[in-house]
């Protein structure tokens, strides 16, 4: 049968992380596996007062096919939501997609031939690379540290690279590392783009979700020759659920990218974008996130003492600002994909292997933690266990520490 | 900018349809084009009882991320409704998608490496051709008369055209050609699938919408080797704003899909794939959909009347049992899209030009004309004045009939 495949299908696999994430939902484990929002934060009673509303008064079109681009009010919404990030748009800048997940797989369809190479961050989100590679889009890892790419080498790609089409970012708390860009990278990644002309994909699910210090100004907000495409989502700072997230571009891409929309599916949830659209009517959208910002805050305060406490000495992580994850780094000797078979079996704590977002692969010795989903009480309960597990394992395997700036490189507080 | 993109995207146009479509929707014209379920049927009182019990009882489910496959009691559900059509399926063959139109985008990127062809019914399906263009398919076009593809032709295609990756077929009230597939077509298409070694995408999302006589088996109950993809949809049954459809494949196969559907989008919407599930729980979905038949039927049997009388002798069109639309050949001297301007200009009627249906294009002198969507008052009005504006435009061209036979192959009564 595998003769029947498309060439770009043949080497797509299912993703380790899913069957990791089958097991991690099992109810006695602890998980900071996933990426999902409290949902106990969800506003499930305000979205009851909600549908009964769109019902009511828009049944009909709330259940109709609707327009490829979206519910006009909840383009005017998002175009006024990404002022904060210093984003100047109107509705017909915006195209509403299936959440931002949407938005990266639309990103391949348009810019990518087989064996275009994207440049991105060394880790990077693995759901974006699973999506590039369903293009047969190729990888250059961009070296990275605490503010963000390494210039130098991603110049370096931008020069030496054949066939570049599109530089992908996290700048804001990235998944899977937790770190921010500086504004310095921020505005030199444009001048690099501009020069080289290059789109730049700026993936953006956590920018609202800042704990700490004052929210920088988007690449997007820097974009000055049309070139940057921003992703953004309601499934953090809402719910995921509904799936609706949007692209926001310059006409002649955004343009490509409603065509794809329209061959790929039509259209999003007509109800769900009402639901949202009468939400941000109704209620105050600022108002739920400083909720789920003052919890998540907390947690990661109790994830980063925990560590601290429980942590041996050659393991450390990174201190995120915002968002939903740490990246945690044990001694090189230990492959943390292994170790999750242990952890899964005995201690009942589950985390991701950091190797699948590294797309080129051969780093063995990460993990992307989430401080999110679970309870205070779990999250003290499992880093506890997790630090216990890790100290039997560097005993058994015999120490091998990291550098000590490789530590402090990497421990921002 | 055009060298930035990809080579699959740059002759992506945006749809002739979709533009139609937009002046369609303007208040003052009578529709005829869209191929919109009527909103006065949906069921937003029950969708009312059905959303506030999803958020009382799975709240924070509903809004959460949920598993690629889809909601497993729908899964359940639409595995029993398969069965009137012959198909013996559990959940685990079924995925559920953004309406069928992402299951026809997926089977375009699973199969379709550039050039492949695809072979379709001429006329076919635009969304599935302008779907399995972006992922630079070909066509060939294989005849059909009133019982679906011509076995001949196919069997032509199958031996000399090369790269032949699969066959598309609508057996069912057909878009856009109100058609229905015999018996014996079916069978044979799965005879010669089997013996060429061909995928078969079946779309049926007008199957359940039968106005009389008996409901033929699906394509896919047929199927031996595993080779028939079926594409299901709740759009025409229940309502196309949930964005709720289905993809029925064998285990191999399916897998492909599930994969492609976790870097598309991850999932569908989770509270829709509920209200769906927890509405034929509670209500008879069988019941809904015998309403929407008796009212199509009636506006079917309205549409065919007014037509009979007031349509000129040179015109035929065809009477579908079941489904949406019925087709319309006018004399070949007349080109439907021209005169679609003079007819939105002049009498405020719309309808589709047939040329998009023709993937390689060719034919000018046919028309799409939807039955469900207008009143049954609008519908005579309609027909009234489109019939005016067909004699007065054979008048000032000149008369050119279609040979008799033609008329007797395409009107079914």
């Amino acid at each position: 049968m595998e003769q029947l495949f498309s060439d770009r299908i043949k080497d797509v696999k299912a993703s380790e992380i899913r069957e990791i994430l089958k097991l991690a939902a099992r109810h006695d484990i602890i998980s900071f596996a996933g990426g999902l929002p409290a949902p106990e934060l969800f506003p499930t009673k305000e979205m009851e007062v909600v549908t009964q509303l769109v019902l009511e008064t828009m049944g009909e079109e709330a259940l109709q096919y609707c327009p490829t681009e979206g519910y006009n009010p909840l383009r005017d919404h998002i175009a006024n939501r990404m002022k904060p990030s210093g984003i100047e748009v109107t509705r017909d800048d915006i195209l509403i997609t299936s959440g931002s997940q949407q938005g990266l797989d639309f990103s391949g369809k348009i810019f990518l031939n087989p064996g275009d190479v994207v440049l991105c961050e060394s880790p990077s989100y693995l759901g974006a690379i699973n999506a590039f590679r369903a293009y047969e889009g190729t990888f250059r890892e961009i070296e990275t540290d605490i503010q963000g790419m390494v210039m130098e080498d991603l110049e370096k790609a931008l020069k030496e690279s054949k066939n570049v089409k599109m530089i992908y970012a996290i700048p804001d708390f990235q998944n899977p590392s937790g770190r921010t860009w500086s504004l310095e990278r921020r505005k030199k990644l444009i001048e690099l783009a501009n020069k080289y002309n290059k789109p730049i994909v700026e993936d953006n699910p956590y920018g609202d979700l800042i704990f700490e210090g004052e929210r920088l100004p988007s690449i997007k907000s820097l974009d000055t020759k049309g070139l940057v495409i921003f992703l953004g989502t309601f499934s953090k700072t809402f719910c995921p659920g509904l799936r609706i997230g949007w692209v926001c571009a310059s006409p002649e891409i955004l343009n490509k990218f409603i065509m794809v929309k329209q061959s790929a599916d039509l259209q999003c949830n007509s109800m769900s974008q009402r639901e949202i659209s009468i939400f941000m009517d109704k209620y105050d959208l600022d108002k739920h996130v400083e909720k789920i910002k003052a919890v998540y805050r907390r947690r990661r305060d109790l994830m980063m003492d925990s560590m601290k406490k429980y942590f041996p000495e050659s393991v450390t992580w990174t201190h995120p600002t915002g968002g939903l994850f740490t990246w945690v780094i044990v001694p090189e000797n230990i492959d943390t994909k292994k170790l999750m078979e242990k952890s899964l079996a005995t201690i009942k704590v589950a985390y991701v292997p950091g190797a699948s977002f590294f797309p080129n692969g051969g780093v063995t010795n990460t993990m992307r933690v989430n401080f999110s989903t679970m309870s205070d009480e779990l999250i003290v309960e499992g880093i506890k266990r997790l630090g216990k597990l890790l100290h039997e394992e560097i005993k058994s395997l015999g120490h091998q520490s990291n550098e000590p700036l490789y530590r402090e490189e990497f421990t921002i507080v």
